[in-house]
């Protein structure tokens, strides 16, 4: 027997006439991106050799000094000690090869039953589970931290905007909780993608299941798999739970970069509504006087970097006939850098949620500006017997107007105003303020404060 | 007071100094492929209303009208007869302009406590929510004509591949079943965006509420949602949901077009395993002889439209400031395009299931080429007691032997086969047969018959 | 003989035994949005028949048949009186039909030594290359008014921004030269994409060419093309040309929606920097005081609907085999919908370009905060002689000091500035001015106005 | 004087009252993924300095130091001991900082006239400018072998095939020249986007040019740049080359995935056309004999991949405002793996081209399946006289009558074949040969071997 194990280009090369060239092997070898799977290798093909010497398919000396290797293994990995081989191909070669070296003969033997194609589903769907968990401890980080700001600010009036143009009064409290309500959906989200991902691919084998006799739910159980995949031909294709994770991490991102936005805007001198602490910050090679916000710059743009992996990983699978391709190997570049992505903005975004100063004067500057109560003015005409439709009209002419005279609503006199509609009263001014504004907006998702303060103590309550 | 509606750009003129321009009115409107929201803009106006008199917002009197008028425009646009109007801009408009035309005054107090913003983002919630029932539904149906068709070939036997390379026997129910296992998780996806769609964005108004005494919880549960949205920004600036839909809708164009390609092999002449039914073909204008699978063909290429319309709506939520910005009207055209792709494509494909004339030699044939047993020889030299890499390498040996021979390895002797292991005794011929192959696959999500027909029940169990 | 155009579905009946049902029908057909080419399929198809009449491979007869008969079809579309069937499935066949049925069997000679494939190759490619034109045309408009705006605005100062921070003045006139360069680089690609796209594949036929005597150069020429396709596998197959136009119309929507941003950020009241005419602003539905720039905001959104079309056809073409596939027919409405785009905006942005107000005084506001004249500064004392490096610390430090007492780099005394630098002198305050910063930075694009003036002008004479 | 380069956190850092965190320096730093910018920017930097030194901004003396220090830098990277550092964040601050280390005030005095924006954007095009040149090489080697490839073949007759159903017969070396044509145009695009590439920015500084009086076109001489930007604030923030590079790319690899299509379906099994040299091959771990063409279905899977950056860069230049943000960092990663990806895809098919083996016996058998020359049968016809689409159904009939009795058209006798048309002579037997069908296509671009080696000879002469 040759040294199947020298040069992966000859674990298998009985069958070939020729090895690969270099160019080639740097081309179709993974090791160097999917070292990253090494501790759910180990675990996943520990769980394997449990179940095939319960299932007296190898013997318990064996499953021994499987486990004695891998242990030694993984020490070496955890001491950065492993030497990864160009030529092994990839992660499962790698550690195979050096489980036999360890330890013979078992370690030729723990391949018994399975193949490289359930091997690494299986390790994918281990490494994205823990991934998963991750991403949803960090949404909730994220929230907690926006709550308080929230909390901080459920009175703190700001205008708020439709088209860039001010809109009617809200609280910044409000304005923060629409940001804890999508990363929320985000947390849901994850939730669900994450039953699809818990399902154990192992035991399909190449693609069609094995002829040792396998118990594939023992494998599950002690993997904490919730089921198994029900065909073998799809559990070595499907990559359907990583495309639903990124496009899951898409919509964080989109989250991220809308709220990017926001706070770029805000902390634009002209707006000035907050600042980001200097931590969070840099400036400027040339010029002397720039704090720029380069983390939600940066943010904002790698959301382009997810929507990319969406991209790569359905074109990826368009069209792939079954059973298992080597494009499929294509799907971890795009997978590992989301969840790193993912992982290192919520945690920046948690932390920096902490250092954003808010500016209430500012806020209430702008609020003053730009017709904010036209639409109480409006209701309050309703309420009085107008039909809607001629409030909103008799409203526009006196905005009108006060564009004209370059005034606010409120800055017109009881006469003026009557002059639009003669059901004004002298109880119209109350009406005009931002305070009245934003208390009138009294009901479930309104931007009164009482609703603000209930609104967080449901968060809370759900986060607990 | 003008005619409000007579021009939609004058119906809010009175701010205005100068009326849009046909270019920009036609660039800007929505009414020629919003108008599918008709019935649900009306039956999410009824409910508002409802709500409004129960609240005593407006009379009881006033309601009664809308539901006359409503009734009255609902005959007319069944009946083809109602005028959609470009000046009017969207379906909202026309609806309301036609309501006051209709009831008068009554018609004006509809809109009370409501905007646009929330009135469309119910619109499109309630429409998605019939759509993703309707696709569930043709999920289902597909699956179902899948079933039948896996039965019927539960014992056929073809040979797998990886790699478009022949790699061992499976049967062709086997093969059938990976499609009804994705088309299974594509339901999955959208009984769980359906969840995240089911909630109530009316009462958020314009962004912040409205001063109206409204009961949102009624409403909703009118209008059978199972929640309301808990932030009146979030409520008027989310499209998650549209994009969550069009990205489970991508994955379901995905394993559309992997079945297809699969499909479109299969029915090339060299390969030849199935036929489809003259009413899925068409010929060509210049070569009399030809029969093309065009249903699979064009299905494969729409996975294209699916996945650009993902993109389109992801761009178009990026770096977004909250909270309603018109860009948001460019979501209905690729979401409604995305819907009608998918029913259109599920509807053809359950039928076409039905069309498949399958061609068990051709499978047999193919099978028998390609070593496809050569795994067998090995695993069962495992279990006469050789390590699986050691056996591996042998029948690697014999493969290259009988490649460069041009033979089968059952056509090698015993004493040939022996060269290579001297484990190999009598009852190697029958682990090299198609049938014991396939047989011997014998566990949960193996190839075996027994298995497949197993997983057969199992399924039309959870489809009942 | 039957007659062969009765229905589509029955033009090449005799090979098969069933029809396509009416699902299928709708389903494969492309006449209700292919017909837009059917002016180019009539030019291609005489151009085609005079060729086959010089060659002898049908009669001058037949050719004057041709000739009639689709000059008659021209009328019938003109005036909008073609009867456009569904079963006839596409532009192609529906003229086709018309034309036998108008002059008979000279009808039936027409598609000798060509087919479909390299028929609708090359109605597209016609169509294309009008519209390439068009957009060249509509974007020298665009620009042409952007040079009128910038040079009414040569001087009017604005703080150059870089994160949305204040970076240094500028002129409005020099920033809106910015979006020429950009719309200058589109028409370039798009030019370049012109040359690709104007080459004939007409007699690729179905994808070997012919068996007829044809003359391909010839009908090049009559049709205005540069070239011939010169492998007709790849004349039938390419869709290059579409995928490449889609991605220079996706990079000048990309600019667009940069514009717009701008734009919608400029109006926003807290900058305040332009106003838009109303023509292009709607108000609210429940706001009275609203005045919305809808344009650019969905022209903003519409920058998804094209890089989704640019997706779409990439993913189409991912992995088709040679030759033509019934996919490629999914390649007409993400193509046709971006060049509606595109004309469409491209029309309205040079038109609201000319309906730009801008107020000089709010930007020069703007440029007085923010510390604009820093590098200034820093530049000043490495005229001195200070190293740069040291220099900007050296301002770093004033811009601290000026940060805590809120006031600006001109609000410090001789004194205090020399405090940082003993290099300071008397003659530093005019460094510290809006003008002078401006007219420092005097060379080849550089924002000193007589270098915007030199830059409208070098472009002014580009356009003629 | 601080030592303004310990940190990058440091180097401005007299504006700021706070460090940034380890979080955030990693999250913002590019130094990791731009220093591959190493070389190029010091080019840049020398041609900056030797300018300022001719336009007397700095000595000679500085400019000698300059370019010693710089010396020495060049020869530690190249030697592999310069050493990077995170905390510089950039490969811009890491080169400066060593320079400012070797030769004091000088190194301090590079950046005069100059800012960060303007020098990245000059890096990255110096850089995309070379890459660009390797990629049109190593098109132009990839043309080049499958020349040579098609030469061998011109006379080798396969079935062409449309819908993957056999169309007519074609030639191999035919087939081949359809990729010749597609890289052909694609190193077209490539030149094209190189021309835009190829324009300086530096002298933009950070968005608005410099108080210097500095001298571009003396840059751009001495850099082999054809132009300068002409607009400073679109210099620094113009990302369309690398937008459109990526567009280039992207096509390429459509073309690569169509041949890595073909490729594995013609060395399946059932089809057999071709074999792959062994060493672009691999094996499996589990099944002994197969051999898998990994490397066209990694190319096929890498489509994706680029498709995916592609959109990354769409996305995030998407409604950016002028002129520079920190989004635009997030250039560098899509882009420089998109230039590896190509890189190394078109140097591994230009070496596998000449790794592929004909199979022309299997060829031949396969067109002599599904009637391939029926199209002759029809034209045949047509040039005895009858009109096109009368041949085309009299031939449909033929063959439903030899698809009814399982055999070719060639074996009908004549009596047979005059059943469908009385003008069927007996030479009709000549034009149902491949032979005779493949020369009959004798004009530019069409199948017949001596349009086959025209077209090789002129493209020959093309890449001299």
């Amino acid at each position: 027997m040759t040294d199947q194990f020298s040069k992966k280009s000859e674990a298998w090369s009985a069958r070939f006439s020729e090895p690969v060239s270099d160019l080639v092997k740097r081309y179709t070898a993974s090791v160097f991106f999917d070292n990253r799977l090494a501790q759910v290798d180990i675990q996943g093909s520990l769980a394997h050799a449990e179940m095939l010497a319960h299932q007296g398919i190898i013997s318990a000396a064996d499953y021994a000094e499987i486990q004695r290797g891998m242990a030694q293994i993984k020490g070496e990995i955890d001491a950065g000690k492993f030497e990864w081989l160009l030529d092994l191909e990839d992660v499962h070669l790698n550690v195979e090869k050096r489980l036999t070296e360890l330890v013979g003969d078992a370690g030729k033997r723990l391949h018994t039953g399975r193949s490289r194609n359930d091997q690494v589903a299986t390790d994918i769907r281990l490494y994205m589970r823990g991934a998963v968990d991750d991403i949803i401890g960090l949404l909730r980080e994220l929230r907690s931290a926006l709550l308080d700001l929230a909390e901080q600010h459920a009175d703190t009036i700001l205008p708020g905007f439709t088209h860039m143009q001010v809109a009617q009064p809200i609280t910044f409290g409000h304005h923060v909780l629409a940001y804890v309500e999508m990363f929320g959906r985000d947390a849901e989200r994850m939730a669900d993608a994450r039953k699809r991902i818990n399902r154990l691919p192992l035991g399909a084998a190449a693609l069609a299941g094995t002829t040792f006799p396998i118990d594939r739910l023992r494998v599950a159980e002690t993997l904490g798999f919730d089921d198994v995949c029900r065909n073998s031909l799809d559990a070595v294709s499907d990559r359907d739970f990583a495309i639903e994770f990124c496009a899951s991490a898409a919509l964080v991102m989109t989250h991220i970069s809308r709220m990017s936005e926001e706070l770029v805007i805000w902390m634009s001198p002209r707006v000035g509504f907050i600042d980001i602490a200097d931590r969070f910050c840099t400036g400027s090679s040339i010029m002397p006087q720039k704090k720029n916000p380069d983390v939600p710059e940066l943010a904002r743009g790698k959301t382009g970097r997810v929507n990319g992996h969406l991209i790569s990983l359905l074109t990826l699978m368009k069209g792939q006939p079954l059973a298992y391709n080597k494009d499929n190997q294509e799907d971890k570049e795009p997978l590992f850098d989301t969840v790193d992505t993912l992982t290192d903005t919520l945690r920046i975004f948690a932390d920096m949620a902490r250092g954003i100063s808010v500016k209430p004067e500012a806020m209430r500057a702008a609020a003053l500006q730009g017709y904010a109560t036209a639409t109480d003015l409006a209701d309050y005409l309703v309420k009085k017997g107008l039909p809607f439709r001629d409030a909103h009209e008799a409203v526009a002419h006196a905005v009108r107007t006060c564009v004209d005279r370059g005034c606010d609503l409120a800055d017109l006199s009881l006469d003026e105003l009557r002059a639009f509609s003669s059901l004004v009263g002298e109880d119209v001014f109350e009406v005009l303020t931002l305070e009245g504004s934003v208390a009138a907006r009294d009901h479930i998702g309104g931007t009164a404060p009482n609703q603000v303060r209930a609104a967080i103590a449901h968060i809370r309550n759900e986060l607990k």
